[in-house]
């Protein structure tokens, strides 16, 4: 797990509540489950520093809200009604989330009206007439099992305020915001809009995103299964690379700012040489460059696999003026362009080659999850239940050293959690594939 | 299965042999094995019109010589010296050829001599420099699980000069040729070469074709595979189309002029709308054109997945004028034309839409066969030991109406199998989409 | 494909008809169906035998009438009521079998009356109480992707005259059984009632059983895909079997009278070294016999993979008197005995070992249909349709050298396919584990 | 993740070296590497209690030391003979940690002697006469994706001299032990040998459990793949339970003393109705016994899955008195006691039924790791290596809080890890399957 160095005081990690639980949790009657208090609270950085014979003090530390039940509650389940809503890009594990939601909503609390919005936040906006699913423990009945969102899905913001017209109209109290950073984002808007009303409207996220890369979560939903799926292109990729006489396959994976699955999939099969990512910048050319690395490695082996995120590489493409200044920098596909310039590279070296490029993104986010993702969104859905019941809002939940826990939206929009390439995952990724540090114009 | 119209006089489907078959088969040893005689055959066409209450009579047909053991063998196991070659893209299934065929000759026939050529055809070419690889039961240990080529494979031509050359220089007697229609041209000039040097030298070919499409052929190895993997990419297509508003799945599969992999793939899951194959000619625009079809698909179900061969469509893009003439036609991509001209047409006709475009060809031929697959190439290198044993040359293993059989290289040759728009597979296809049976620009 | 010499004439296999057909096919009104004839067969038996420079010739020949949409059908539509029910134990492709059935009559003939009848024929009986279930495509929806059976099923007979009252009380002319051996012979008694009370009520047939086991059919559905189930627990017997030092690895798969499943999943891996099935008889003991064959596998290997089919080595265990004559022999379960005598025999021998039996069945036959299967199961269901719109009856429909056909039920309740010991299959099994042909007492 | 309240002290935490590390590591010369100090530590508790606005005190805290890389090693890479050896049952990922831990001393420190001694403690004793096979990368090619362990295993104990004797004769100075409890059990025998006997031999434990029950361990390698496998198994009983009238799908699972595969494999697909682990008593009887509430919920649902840990009511057979006091109650098996009381219950109750027992042990611990557990397996060995060349000894490595730690051998010989019924995996448990917290013979 990479731990990023963020200031964050304890302050900041305090939850928000929309006011005093007054109610006695219907989980009550059922025996045998214990209760969190909300100062039941897991420590963010649980390294210390022991010196022989000495004990150890942590003072002032940042903790996390744990998870889970409250035995007093804000809402009376009897009159909530409930909004979910999937927005952006899939990710394997939506529907599991969802139908965990509606279960928890239902099954633990006796919740009744729990309403699905189409098409993210779309489904709020009066113009585009996406008409509202009823949601129940029959309607989500094996939902778990299949990939994509039975909501549907849309990117791109909303104006909060028709957002919030339409969770008054419907008495909406609570609203369950599926979504990546962005998402987040929107959802930042929709609480400081439902402030500005005076409403008591909670907005609980449950973070999406399959490049794993927020702040303060060990791991995100459907990061796993997606790895996994990666796994089967690579496996591809290096039979391919193994057919042809100096064969490359090179696989273009998920991660704009954050090298997770590329280097996590790469260790999860052994054939791979090459890893980029967007933490380590990397020079095409020069002795200390990749491309005369990949030409050593296919003279010494005839073949070689190249992983590369899709945020790989920008600044290099940036600062070598490859592509025009008038701003549409960021269309610029690291993948093709990559595999051009590995053709043109080996092509002037005088070294007969086949590459094949391969970029199966679709094919691995719309996946179902698997048993270790539905069980993660499973406690993920019911802990987002609990959350609101207690009338917390503005927070996400996730998990932090294997234990489930609340985040404040504001926290997790300060930044992205990235690939450290001084701790353990880029250490075993270097260790696997035998690639040096980094790639640069100097030996 | 589909049958071919095609003329082949049973004279044309006599199988060459080398000679007389004078040696005793060492299989004779093994008890409970019943030999195979050349004039035990399969008929090729075993439809038959029955009139009520008379008997069917059948004259001058064509047959194919069944494949198997034969009594007598023309080649002496202890002096024989076999090379085998894997030629083309890739295909489920050819390790296990490989495998399966060293095996054979091995353990069956007692053969201490075969060699496994690199790189395909280039394999014998000596400025190539690629090493020989011997093979023997420990080596092929555990390459019947692996996608791909162990031995590497190469496209296109070699002198047959050369080849010939580098197989009396290493005194093989017997060539095994694993490849698709190119490498069998191919190897129907060895064969013509070692005639014309008066060589005793066998050549059998194990037709390996993705899409399906040679002649004599129920199925080719590795097409089911290939069609299951590609279910997968569909699976996700139709996800990632309900995923988003008026989303449609647009996925790209193998099939330069047979539409078989498409049409398997779309009759294997349930939620294809559209097949668009090379045997039948569509119109994108006009009353009666694919892309009106597709749009009232979408208001009518807010969804769509359309699948297309890669060979498909390629008239109308020649027709419409949307290529330049100067003769590279053949690089025009259906699958991101089809994707640009969907765009535009849903733009212009005022459809919101997310169009997903998804080619998973290299996820699709790189796999490890599935067992009904591995068995077959069990057999198939199995029969062409045996055939090649009893001196048959110039000739390819297949299996007809479920029976491993014999077909003349030049034969097969005569052309492609082809989906037949009037026979059952196309039927099954339209009753299962609900498509129209044809596109045209009329209604 | 194994074929049986069983005498058939001509005649038996003449389909029966309810009456003449009178009403055009709706099935008209799609551009480009071509409809099939009666007289359009398939020859039974398709090798012949060719002698050199001579023609060949075909009398008298027992023939399949092929399966497909008719031009002219006997049922109204829009009056009929079908009923469908599935009996025995589950097989990989029922609810897609059920599924295509109702798809074929909803959308190609437009029936509206389609009613499941719950856990096979107890269904009709009323004293069970079982409820009916209305079908219509949304009501199938996705059921081509689950195993087992949506309807439930039961074993056993129940009485014809309390069916036929059921079908008549709820007015059902077309009812389509999906079973096993015993469930066909059921359904005859079902027609013969039906003939009785003079009704125009067709039954037909979709056989069901995963031992591959019926007369005239290549290949029933759902047997590769559990043949597919078996090369798993075939692969872990392997891995176990060399976790441990003279580790045996012993598989007890389906087949009570055929060893098809023991055979297919054998060949599919590579690492299976004993394949015993009822076709072929064995010793345990004695110079030539199964144990000391196994003994001298695991001192020149140091282990073992033993598959065994239920129904093998039956008569053994009654010639040894090694059960009671009371009548309950079918109770004896060869893995376990196999397994026990396994165990003595080394043990005797002076042989550390560790013997690991795995009896997987459940875990085969309730898996989902591969793609291969979900496309056989879909052309099935609606082949059933055709015949049963066009008026036949007592008949099946099955698949003889990759076409679909009509086979009366009095004929496939003749007997049973089983592997012949001299043909391919086993050939190839003998090829592959090295094992003798026969276990016998003497060497 | 579930903690436990064991008492251990700071001081037993402490792992013991051999003597001062005075060599450079190799691992100095690449670029980038971050070394570890012993003095890093990771929080055994990282529960806090915060109270608002008052900070945090942490004070005489156990915390567990980090794994990794130092900077100065013990023992000289160049001299150095390293012993490998597997025991105890299968689990996904033992030929992964060998692989790994290979390559780790090969690559990342140049050791060129690694042993692998074979099935299990029975390679160090001579009368066994095992041979010893030599790794190093090219052996162990392709090991990461194999289920079982190709150095071959076995169960109990041998004596410590005799192994002691043979690490001597061959100068081994490392011994990596993998395996379970009574494997570490062992280990520290070995350990306490060569301390008696003045030898610098470091003995470090890979621990494996497919149980999951090894303290401070949040997860051990190959529980992930195994609870995925169990799903299969789960699916196949909830299918057949639904292909019968009043269907039972009883599936055993592991699980001896903890059940944590039957808690997680239950979590991961949604229609498993009870869970019988050991760490929660429970009685058949009763008005609030197992039996009666799942008569309910068959007269309520008519289909039930029941999932029990073979470890699972053990008190239960002993109390009624169900199995003869003579000392083997250890052989009475919990799945068979289960399924037998449950055809009688229901018999006697005059419920039809159709019980369907699976108990798939071997089909869920010989298959190979998934992506999560291949990474994890890489990591676990090389800092098993990098623990041992620093001179680290009678340790094992392990994952606590996402971070890979050494624990004393001692330590985690003090008890199992358990499922603690009022955390948060067995909470989702009851809320997942709606079962009572207890099942007792009052209501």
């Amino acid at each position: 797990m990479e731990m990023e160095e963020i200031s964050v005081t304890p302050e900041e990690m305090q939850i928000r509540n929309l006011g005093t639980c007054r109610i006695d949790s219907p989980v009550k009657n059922q025996t045998g489950i214990r209760f969190i208090h909300d100062g039941e609270q897991v420590l963010y950085d649980d390294l210390v520093s022991r010196e022989a014979n000495k004990g150890i003090a942590i003072m002032g530390q940042v903790s996390l809200e744990r998870a889970g039940p409250r035995e007093k509650i804000y809402f009376d389940p009897a009159k909530v009604r409930v909004g979910i809503v999937t927005c952006g890009g899939l990710c394997p594990g939506l529907n599991a989330v969802i139908r965990s939601t509606v279960l928890g909503l239902w099954h633990v609390y006796g919740v009744r009206h729990i309403y699905g919005f189409k098409y993210g936040y779309e489904g709020f906006v009066a113009r585009y007439g996406h008409d509202v699913v009823d949601l129940n423990p029959d309607v989500v009945d094996g939902w778990e099992d299949l990939g994509g969102t039975k909501l549907g899905s849309s990117r791109g913001h909303q104006d909060p305020e028709e957002i919030v017209d339409c969770l008054e109209r419907m008495s909406i109290s609570q609203l369950f915001v599926v979504g990546g950073d962005g998402t987040i984002r929107g959802a930042i808007k929709i609480v400081e809009e439902v402030q500005r009303r005076g409403l008591h409207t909670t907005v609980i996220g449950i973070p999406k995103t399959i490049d794993n890369d927020i702040l303060f979560i060990d791991e995100s939903f459907g990061f796993q299964t997606a790895a996994g799926a990666a796994v089967q292109a690579l496996d591809c990729a290096h039979v391919e690379s193994k057919g042809a006489f100096n064969g490359v396959g090179l696989v273009k994976l998920m991660g704009r700012y954050s090298g997770f699955i590329a280097c996590t999939a790469a260790l999860a099969m052994s054939d791979v040489n090459f890893v980029l990512i967007p933490e380590v910048p990397f020079c095409l050319e020069g002795p200390g460059g990749f491309l005369p690395a990949l030409k050593r490695r296919l003279e010494r082996r005839r073949h070689a696999v190249v992983v590369v995120a899709e945020g790989a590489g920008q600044t290099l493409m940036n600062a070598s003026g490859e592509i025009d200044a008038s701003g549409n920098a960021q269309l610029q596909d690291i993948g093709v362009l990559l595999r051009d310039r590995i053709v043109d590279y080996l092509k002037k070296s005088g070294i007969r080659s086949t590459v094949k490029y391969i970029d199966p993104s679709y094919l691995i986010r719309s996946v179902p999850p698997n048993s270790h993702d539905s069980i993660y969104c499973l406690q993920l859905g019911h802990d987002a239940v609990h959350a609101a019941m207690a009338g917390k809002t503005a927070m996400i939940v996730g998990r932090w050293h294997g234990l489930n826990v609340h985040i404040p939206m504001s926290v997790t929009a300060k930044g992205r959690k990235q690939v450290d390439p001084g701790r353990p995952l880029w250490r075993s990724v270097l260790e696997t594939t035998g690639q040096a540090q980094w790639f640069c114009d100097q030996d």
